[in-house]
């Protein structure tokens, strides 16, 4: 079963990586969100796509979820006793992605490509993909800060502004990554991850043509909200502001109407009654490699199901 | 007394480092030069800049005269890993210079201010200023291999190609960096530090205004070529391929008209008779930091007598 899922940072990959431990590498595509890559220090830092990345090679942090394990400072460090800002954190070993990503973009390479070779390099068999190689900014309308970019919301200003809207800033210039279409085309279904609806899942489904490929396709979503909490980041903070209410249903009813099937907690169990589509109700909090392994099995099993009803 | 150096390197940094340890930081500055600066990894490198300001800090490798002490290599060896160039080493330390440099200049900041206030965070009393603020970078003709960017050059090609001539691109738009011409002029001196005269000291003498604001002064250089050998670096084999003999009285010659006194080792005193200007012989290998001290002391107390004969 050829699956492609879409993913944004920290909870995309734990979701991604349970697909990449369960699936034979040429089964598994995973598009990532590309909305929240930004200049820092004169780099192209690229945070969702770097998650997964690392997530999926077994280098990534297990604390933080994000950056490298076993991680030195030297570098970020130095830059602040230069006055360098402190903001968002760069490791030493993160630091060599960056370095070969920004010389080979210098270089006029895309994304796409480099993402290929590095994923080559690190032992990852599964195809990850950034969602388009055109620069897309989201950009975040708040309150009382005006309109910022994800990044300067996100590390920055640590999510604190209430939020009144997103913009895809270059969205309608971009054009899904080399192989994203073919990917989606081929596939059995699509497995939106348990990332944030909002600023990792639809700048995906902006990139022209992504919506359009979709409607054909078997699509179901996890939901990134448990017994109305978020696992991480602001989820349940932006559905909130944004005047819905933050739960598992609001997070069905974002993707509509493109989904098929909707998995969502145990403990929310007493939803299902209001979806309107099938949904599968297990334990979707991937607190160990084990539970990530679980609800990919549990996913891929349901899905084969949802497709003989 | 005022003195103002010329340096490249590390036989520069070395001479400038002792002048330091023995003129109060208002009565040194040191002009480095910029000619060797490149894009690497699409960071900012200003090879001399660094070596000179390391050393004056108290923070170069005295190993190796460039880079940092206890220097790790995080960085560079993941961007090797996925495929990275490999010939120009960043450390993780160092790397930090860079990127704060980087982000500074991109935000539309000078050299010289940056460099100001890198040597204050790093506790350096002497002022340092790069030759200019404008790109220029030293070109290497050669009779194989075409005309090569200095790094290309001298790192990736280890000093291999036999070298034609020198070219300083852009040196026709720059201008001396804010402050050194005033330096220059207000210095009781200018001490031509053991650096290279082709590829360290020509850039810096090269730049619009710099030899007309030296022909009033009284100048000296010390010689970094002892016995007919270079201490570091490709100096001999340059005065040897482009036709002269490779001694401290070939470097004499170079600097000639702007020359009021040489200093050159004690092993080159038959030499001496063959100058046509005041001469020094004395230790000039600076082996230690208790030599380094001991020839700035020994070129500030020649000065001294030089201007009074």
């Amino acid at each position: 079963m050829r699956i492609v899922a879409l993913a944004g940072g920290v909870g995309g990959a734990k979701l991604a990586h349970g697909l990449a431990l369960v699936l034979a590498p040429e089964q598994l595509t995973v598009v990532v969100n590309t909305g929240d890559d930004f200049q820092h220090y004169g780099l192209r830092i690229c945070p969702d796509l770097d998650t997964v990345c690392y997530t999926l090679a077994g280098l990534a942090n297990p604390l933080t979820g994000w950056g490298r394990e076993n991680e030195t400072w030297l570098a970020f460090e130095n830059a602040q006793k230069l006055g360098g800002p402190d903001w968002f954190k760069l490791g030493d070993m993160d630091l060599g992605t960056h370095l070969e990503r920004t010389r080979r973009l210098s270089a006029g390479e895309i994304l796409s490509g480099i993402t290929r070779d590095f994923c080559k390099a690190w032992g990852v068999g599964a195809t990850i993909l950034p969602m388009t190689d055109q620069p897309v900014c989201t950009m975040v309308a708040t309150a009382d800060s005006g309109e910022l970019p994800f990044q300067e919301y996100f590390v920055r200003q640590q999510c604190k502004p209430v939020v009144k809207g997103f913009r895809f800033a270059g969205i309608e210039s971009a054009q899904p990554a080399p192989g994203v279409l073919q990917a989606i085309q081929s596939a059995e279904a699509i497995v939106i991850c348990p990332s944030n609806p909002w600023v990792s899942i639809d700048p995906i489904l902006s990139v022209p043509g992504l919506r359009p490929a979709l409607a054909e396709k078997t699509v179901v979503a996890v939901s990134p909200i448990i017994g109305g909490k978020a696992v991480k980041g602001p989820v349940v903070k932006m559905y909130t502001e944004l005047g819905f209410s933050p739960s598992a249903l609001s997070v069905a009813n974002h993707y509509q109407p493109h989904l098929n099937g909707f998995i969502l907690d145990q403990i929310d169990a007493h939803l299902v009654s209001e979806l309107t589509i099938p949904s599968l109700t297990t334990d979707t909090l991937m607190s160990s490699l084990t539970k990530r392994t679980a609800l990919a099995e549990d996913v891929l099993h349901w899905i084969r199901r949802l497709k003989t009803l």
